[in-house]
């Protein structure tokens, strides 16, 4: 690893001599917030329209409000239970245009190959993009290939782009939830970290953990009909449940109250997580969201939310606050009252 | 490498038994030519609205015509003469967005960083894409970070995805070229493929050889201004000159005869290709365009182009014939006719 020549680039931020990029700066938790916060966005010297705590931009183009965003993947291994990275990364670039409420409108493919890997593995994982693209009421409408040479990659990174329109009327952000406010939950957590976490680490259990990775703009759409004053949607990916809040209590300058007992957890995911010393809020999921809602229509939005099959586990589990703006606690299964945290550090790497 | 579970996916294009991905399907010539045709376009098994061979999707989103494109960029080493990985992925797709006529409205960004590169190294890379940027007169609005373990990428790999409006009337694609119109190149040729060589092989020349990166939407807008309807723009990257004007022959079903005393080839290019090997119709370029316009507003674009500095080296190359279409031919300087072919392989792998 070299070090780039500093006569040609120059860094516009003070950081302290040395300091360099580790595991823990991809984790989707704290460590990821201050390399933003700190490094990114001063250096980038700009306000963002999207802002770095939305998941997509919002941009005037012509008088058409589009949302526009994009994710890269190296999750490992590139085939896990329940999906794959091409899968992956299309439902993901899909459900950040719908955090924004926008119905995907096209998609971009670009692939990092490593030399080596078959055109049987490479056309495979190309199949499964245009499936769940297609899967979801979109396509994929340009892309790239890139190759490098064996150890430069390993085996295949994959960027997925993406663009939609927002409805008229509709405006979601990080910084709308007020106190009274209700927090919702489209199903249980927990299960697209734990099963790659069964796969790179071994574990074996009663029944067969598969990632949830789905599209979501759907259940979006169906939630926007009941509501169009949906006030923040959100996928807890990296991270988890916890980052998600954490990001909307801090944005939002709220409170949150959660009630541990509401929030569905798989009991292989509680065991996995016990076995390995983690918290199930800070585990990554791939097909499940978020919704901050105002109160009076919560009751409408959750029966909307459950007429469709990626939303059939969605529970209320807690509240918007004015007490301790930024901070999200929960009441626990034995009644005391606890701090949910953000992820410090890494909990699993390439697991997106 | 290991290859996926083949229950869990399956290629759906017959491929040869135990075939690779090779550097030469990254070269942007006749490999990457075949990996998109016999592999990617099946396997997407979708008619693409951009098509494969436009640097950039048009959507119609609400009324609008939107370009909307993506690259990822894997050039070694991150920073070389002339420029670095980041301004060369901002100018790249704002470049791709011009192609397609339209102005960049707004970037995407994003890293695969391998664990180890100092926070310094990538808070001056992202400047620098924002500086290219804010050059351009757009804006970087949604980015994505990952992280790798050391080994598992080679310091970093940057995806940028950009998305800009299509003027009305203007309607730019590979398939519009006919014969009598004329090719227009926008400067000299091979620069930024011989910078890269220059550093990566330890080459040594008399002057210094700077990658020619730079944004061409300026210099689209001011040729548009003059002749909204020129046929195809393209900028020669991967696979040079002789791979742009290849793909825009086969695609439009027309022949091209080139001028080679025409074509401008610095001298420290044209004794690098002599010592390599190479053809300088085949090295990549970053700042360059090449136009296929009517005859008869030739002299307008190119009086256009060479009012601003990204076009000052302008000149006529070649026109489009009746004649052998699908192949373009060069007459030589020493008054023979050639072939210009497509690369085949790779030249020198990841240049971009």
């Amino acid at each position: 690893m070299t070090t780039i020549d500093p006569l040609a680039l120059s860094c516009p931020v003070p950081i302290p001599e040395g300091a360099r990029v580790t595991l823990g700066h991809g984790s989707g938790g704290q460590l990821s917030g201050a390399l933003m916060r700190d490094v990114l966005a001063p250096c980038l010297a700009q306000a963002s329209p999207g802002g770095p705590l939305n998941d997509a931009a919002v941009l005037d183009l012509g008088g058409t409000q589009v949302a526009f965003t994009t994710d890269s993947f190296v999750v490992s291994p590139v085939v896990f239970p329940g999906g794959d990275i091409a899968e992956l990364a299309v439902n993901g670039t899909i459900n950040d245009l719908a955090m924004m409420g926008a119905q995907p409108a096209g998609l971009s493919l670009a692939f990092v190959i490593e030399e080596g890997l078959t055109l049987e593995d490479l056309g495979a994982l190309t199949a499964s993009a245009a499936r769940a693209a297609a899967k979801a009421g979109t396509s994929i409408v340009t892309g790239d290939t890139k190759v490098v040479g064996r150890g430069a990659a390993d085996q295949l990174f994959v960027n997925t782009a993406g663009v939609g329109v927002v409805p008229a009327g509709v405006q979601l952000g990080a910084d709308r939830a007020r106190p009274g406010d209700v927090i919702l939950l489209s199903g249980p957590i927990g299960l697209h970290g734990v099963a790659i976490m069964s796969v790179r680490e071994g574990l074996e259990f009663e029944a067969e953990i598969a990632s949830d990775t789905q599209p979501l703009n759907r259940l979006v759409a169906a939630m926007l009909a009941v509501e169009p004053g949906i006030k923040v949607l959100r996928d807890p990916t990296r991270g988890g449940l916890a980052s998600a809040l954490n990001e909307i209590a801090e944005t939002s300058r709220v409170g949150m109250v959660l009630d541990d007992a509401a929030v569905p957890i798989p009991d292989a995911v509680r065991g996995a997580c016990e076995m390995l010393g983690l918290d199930p809020y800070h585990v990554a999921n791939e097909g499940k969201l978020v919704a901050v809602v105002p109160a009076d229509s919560a009751d409408r939005v959750l029966d909307a939310m459950r007429a469709l099959p990626e939303g059939e586990g969605a529970v209320r589990i807690g509240a918007v606050v004015a007490d301790h703006p930024g901070m999200v606690t929960a009441k626990t299964l034995v009644g005391s009252e606890r701090i949910v945290d953000m992820l410090v550090g890494e909990q699993l790497p390439r697991i997106c």
